[in-house]
C-alpha cells in the first residue's frame, strides 16, 4: 500500500485519480494571508505547500531538513513549476502528495500533487529540482548516509 | 524604480546575452523580508516578481492589469515556472525583463528573465500561464480592445 | 496540528506562566519561508499566526471566520501589536493561545500569547483589534448571534 | 526643511497633517500578492513597509543596513505597533515616512507613518523597537560610528 494515514481515503471508495506510489501526504488548510484580492489562493502560496511537503517528506524519512542544513548541506532550488487545475479558498482543506523522483549526490527532484482529502480531486501539480551546496554556496556532494535515508522505501 | 530600455545599457557595451527584443524591463530590490535562512531571497518571492514584471508590462501598454479587473476580467495563473540561476541577496538590485509569449482571447502566456542591471547576468527565467475568467471564475474570451492594447507592439 | 487546551499540558505539571484562562490553544511550526536571513521567524510572521489563532478561536466557537464573510461581515484590522521575548526558529514548534479580550457590535479585540508547547516559556504576546464593515468597507454592526456565539465561554 | 522630494508636494498646497519633522519619505505602491479576498492590502504587509522604511532611512544616513549586519549586528525587531486607518488597494501608491524615534548603543526605535503621496491623508501609524544582537543573538551595543550615522541630522 503506497500511502499511510488511513484518514486519508475510505478503503471501499473509488480512486480514479490514484496520488503517486510512495507519495506522503501532508495535510494543509489555506490561511486568509494566503488569499489575494481574486478571493483565491495566490500562485506563490503553491511552493510554500510544496517545500512543507519536501520537508515532511523527509521527516518521514527519518531525517530532518533542518539536520541536513546543521551537517552543512543546502538543497537549493534550482527550478519550479506548478500547475495550477483548481482554485483554492480561504480555510479550504487540501493534501500535499509528495514523492522524491530523482536523487544523486548533487541533484534531487521531489514531485507534488495537491489534491482534496477525499484524494478524487486534483487540484495543483508541480515539481522542484534542488542542487546541494555548502554553507558557501558551492556544489557539493550530499554524503552517502543522508542520500540512503531519503531515498529509501517509503513506509 | 524603473528603467526604460534604453537606459539600461549603453548603446556601445557588447550584449552578450540580450534580453528579448520585445520585453519591458522593471527594476527591483530583494527585501530583507524575502531573504530566508540561506541568506538568499526565497523561491517564491520570484513568483511576485514574475506578477509585478507582467503588472507593468500591461501598464506600458496602456493598459493596467486593475482597469482589466475592474471591467470584470481576471487572468488566473494556470501554469508557473521558473529556473534559478544565481542567487539574489538582501538588497540586491536586478531588473525583470517581461515579454508577451502568447495571446489569444482565452489564453496568455509571458516570458521573464531578471538579470543585473548591466544585463550581463541572467539571475533567472521563467514564464506564467494565465486564462481569463469572470469573476464567478467561467471561462471568459478578452474583448477585442484588451487583446489589441497587450499585443501591440512594445515602445 | 491542534491541541485541546487539556492536552497542551499535564495537569500535575507546575504552570509558572499560565495562558489566559479562556485561551484557546492551537499548535504551529515555522515554516522555512517564515524564517529571514537573521536565521529566525520574521516579524511579520506573527501577525499571521495571530491571524489562525483567532480564525481557529471563533471556530471552536462555533462559527467559522469564512461564515462570518458569507453573511457580509468583515473584522479588519485597525490596531495591531506585537512583543517578541524569544526567537523563533525553522521547524520549531509553539502554541498561539487566543482569548477575546473586548467585544461590542463594532469592535472586537483579541489577545494573544505565543507559547512553547510545554507553556512554560512565553516566545511572544500581542493584540489586534477590529471593527466590522460590510463588503463596500462601511462600519456595520455584528448581529447579536454572532455576538454570542464569539463571546460564549470558552470550553 | 523636514524632508525632501520636492515633488512629495507642492509648496503652496496646504498641509494639513505635516509628516514627522526628520522624516524621510520612501514611496511604495501595493502589490498584487499583497492583498487579501478582503480585497485590500494585508496588514502584515505593513510590517515589510516599516522595514522598507527603516533600510531607506539608514541608507541615506550613509550606511546600509547590509553593512550594518556584516559587521556582526543585528537590529531585531522586539515590539512592532501598527493602527490602521485608511484601506490600501491593489496598485495603490503610498509614502512610508520613517523617522527615529530613540537610539542607544542597546536599543533603536522608529516611527512610521504612511500617508497618500500629496500627504494630506494618513493612512497607517505604527513604531518599531530594535534591539542589537550579535550573530549568536546576544545581546551588543552598537559601536559609536553607526550610533552617529544613524542619529545625525537627516538631510
Amino acid at each position: 500500500m503506497t500511502n499511510s494515514p488511513s484518514s486519508a481515503s475510505s478503503p471501499n471508495s473509488p480512486r480514479p485519480h490514484p496520488a503517486p506510489a510512495s507519495a506522503l501526504p501532508f495535510e494543509l488548510q489555506v490561511r486568509y494571508s494566503e488569499t489575494d484580492q481574486m478571493g483565491i489562493a495566490h500562485n506563490k502560496a503553491y511552493l510554500d505547500w510544496f517545500e512543507i511537503g519536501r520537508t515532511e517528506f523527509c521527516r518521514r524519512q527519518g531525517l530532518t531538513y533542518k539536520s541536513i542544513e546543521e551537517r552543512g548541506y543546502y538543497l537549493v532550488v534550482v527550478e519550479a513549476f506548478c500547475r495550477y487545475k483548481k482554485p483554492l479558498r480561504y480555510d479550504e482543506r487540501f493534501v500535499v502528495w509528495t514523492s522524491l523522483r530523482e536523487i544523486t549526490p548533487k541533484k534531487t527532484a521531489f514531485a507534488y500533487e495537491l489534491r482534496t482529502p477525499d484524494r478524487a480531486t486534483l487540484i495543483a501539480e508541480g515539481h522542484t529540482v534542488h542542487i546541494a551546496v555548502n554553507r558557501g554556496g558551492t556544489v557539493t556532494p550530499l554524503p552517502a548516509d543522508i542520500l540512503e535515508k531519503i531515498s529509501s522505501p517509503v513506509g
